[in-house]
């Protein structure tokens, strides 16, 4: 499998931070090809490490990293990643990571 | 399900690190009373943005919050959590994220 993993600062209108993501952008990222299964983070989310202003988690999975390149660089991937920089612009307010993973 | 992401920043001792890793750590953290599943990044992981010094993702799953909570409180989830201060010392060097997740 491969993942993509999206974690979101605390946003400074939750509310609408939700609205748009829930309403929106899931739907949109659902349409990307090859998108296996989606996962969000529900209520608060502990920081036993770093810095603590986390307020979601976003996982995608693929079945591996070239179809994630493939479903990112369709028209409904862009859709996706067009619509997540109207409700986190700010690129310092998320981290987003790729990769490739085991299970061990 | 409820999970851990835990992200390690690049080591100054990547060998090293891999070898306590996946010889010591996985061995012990696979014996967390309610373990479901962990999951190891694999290869370079590309961080399409956030700070770009990450190295490795960990994941493990868990039925629910409570489940996970009581593993890490069991004499297997204490051993460890205290390997993981052994390899990755510095609290700056990783996060750590706690939550429960529902599939969308």
């Amino acid at each position: 499998m491969a993942g993509m993993v999206v974690i979101y600062k605390q946003p400074a209108d939750a509310e609408a931070f939700d609205r748009h993501y829930f309403e929106t952008h899931i739907p949109l990222a659902k349409k990307i090809p090859g998108l296996r299964k989606y996962e969000v983070s529900r209520g608060p989310i502990t920081v036993l490490a770093g810095p603590q202003d986390v307020y979601l988690v976003g996982t995608l999975h693929f079945d591996d990293i070239e179809g994630m390149k493939k479903g990112f660089a369709s028209p409904e991937g862009k859709a996706a990643g067009a619509d997540r920089r109207l409700y986190a612009p700010d690129e310092s307010g998320v981290q987003i990571f790729i990769f490739d993973s085991m299970e061990v």
